[in-house]
């Protein structure tokens, strides 16, 4: 199993090191981190970024919080509220703070430091052989000699282990069986242009950029034989919340026959979701459309529809691949049995 | 009738004022040209631009080259030549060469300066004209109370006149039926955050932009209830090529019983090709993804899939909407009638 990048390593007892996903594919700058603040800063300017990730990045922001800041309840409570609230829709990132807290609250104070450090290291190797597992369920599903498309990042830089989605691609190309990745920009933060295609590279699998316009017109070519993304959150029904864009793809993949696979952890199986309609939405500010980075395109001041999110219908999936196993359509019978399974 | 601006003014006897449309929307920057070489170098830059305008700036040109050339064969020759090879998969544009230097050579030299342009007035104006009557014809297409969705630019900036689709959407706007129009971002040109948005704001009509991905998303919440756009070619059957990502669009509208319609010149219809897999596309240079302008966002040499154009079936359109009149499904029979009418 190959891993793009090591995009967050661990050093205790004080610190960690980031890479800074906002200078990439340019440059490669890594940043030490050794205190809370340095972390907040990173998260919340999306220098760290990914699911899976934050909750890597939350659980050591509690171990540099308690070698820099001490290791009382006080103490440890207000950088845990400080750490939650640098994006407070992130679910990994809280729900990894929250666990940290309160194990290192369940021993006495000179314990707290090393648990949470060991916390912190274990996360990681847990993410990493979760991914593996998926990943190899995942490539299961690449038919021999297909190109796949996909869309967003899903890989090292979003997970810190070989990725959901771009870790089966990783897989099913050292397993002999892809030809080819193909990944949309993904406008408006253009994760796809910016950070799947350097990790691609990284990993040797040839790979072809498209704007996110021509997805459609690269499916009704018949030239992939796959669609794959990651997902933000399942309800119980399978429909699926992931990056605005994905929607799109797999309606026009229905279209064609060509199968449209999910693969994310179990941590986003959420059973008391019924379905797509109880999935919050998070739209994000008109200043992402129109413009990239210090560069602008669009008049001043016009108004903008930009949600994070869209929701692809579970009539539309063809499996959810998550680290326990792959959950075939009907999802309502399917998921119930992989999240009851363990 | 309201055109949101005049991106072409002619000068006779020796020039053309143009709005240099690569500017846009930050500066207005308008460009005397009186000279063939500088037209020839504002058609490569895409300074003027839209295959109906283009058409136009062909027919001035060769006024242009009567003026300061002189009225030879040789000479007008040389340079209806040179102003086709500027573009030389725009059909309109040499379409309208062709004319321009087929009537000039039917009269004595004396005549040919005044009669090029008599011509290119008499061209603008036909096509201000058409573009009125194919909007007359749209806007009884637009429920009343709806909010649109378009795609690229084709407006003033692309046709000279009010422009096909979004002629439509302006003189929906003008009669009091549409309360909103959204549009795309249009990747990799950016036509419609560059330009549409532009108009639409001159036009005085409530825009609002999105990235290409959102569009799925916009359209399954239910905010729109049309979906329209222009077309490059549109064969026998009803298939219609046009700017990349229509497909997809009409694609999503069709699951959500949204109606996408075309808007686009008779001189669109190709009734030779019988359907879209005859339609040819053309394929762009790999340097327009991953990037824009001089910011790059993608790795340095990344293979790029970037066709112009996609192929929407004709089972997904609802109507094609010209100068002329309606066409309704099935197309084979419409078209026919509506091309055989005039």
């Amino acid at each position: 199993m190959r891993i793009s990048v090591e995009p967050l390593r661990i050093e205790p007892p004080r610190g960690l090191v980031l890479l800074d996903q906002t200078r990439l594919p340019q440059d490669e700058v890594w940043l030490e981190i050794s205190s809370v603040e340095a972390l907040c800063e990173a998260i919340q300017m999306l220098r760290v970024r990914g699911a899976p990730l934050l909750g890597l990045a939350g659980a050591c922001g509690l171990g540099i919080a308690a070698a820099t800041r001490g290791v009382s309840a006080e103490h440890l409570m207000q950088s845990a509220r400080q750490l939650r609230e640098t994006r407070p829709t992130a679910v990994d990132l809280g729900a990894a703070v929250d666990a940290g807290l309160a194990a290192a609250l369940s021993v006495p104070e000179p314990e707290r430091l090393e648990l949470l450090w060991k916390r912190a290291i274990e996360f990681k190797a847990q993410r990493i052989a979760e991914d593996e597992a998926l990943a190899a369920f995942g490539a299961e599903l690449v038919p021999t000699g297909a190109a796949v498309l996909t869309h967003c990042n899903t890989g090292a830089l979003a997970t810190g282990g070989s990725g959901t989605a771009l870790g089966v691609i990783s897989r099913a190309w050292d397993e002999g069986r892809l030809v080819r990745c193909y990944a949309t920009e993904t406008r408006p933060l253009l994760q796809g242009a910016r950070l799947t295609a350097w990790e691609l590279g990284r990993l040797g699998i040839p790979a072809t950029l498209l704007p996110d316009t021509a997805a459609a017109s690269l499916i009704a070519s018949g030239t992939v034989g796959l669609v794959i993304t990651g997902a933000d959150r399942i309800a119980a029904n399978g429909d699926s919340a992931n990056k605005i864009g994905t929607y799109g793809l797999a309606a026009v993949a229905s279209r064609h026959g060509v199968p449209f696979i999910i693969a994310a952890p179990r941590s986003t199986i959420d059973l008391t979701c019924p379905n797509g309609a109880g999935i919050p939405i998070e739209f994000r500010s008109a200043s992402e459309v129109g413009g990239f980075g210090g560069q602008r395109w669009a008049p001043d001041g016009v108004d903008a529809y930009n949600p994070a999110f869209d929701v692809t219908p579970g009539e539309l999936i063809a499996a959810i691949v998550t680290e326990s196993g792959i959950a075939p359509p009907p999802f309502g019978p399917s998921l119930r049995a992989l999240m009851s399974g363990q």
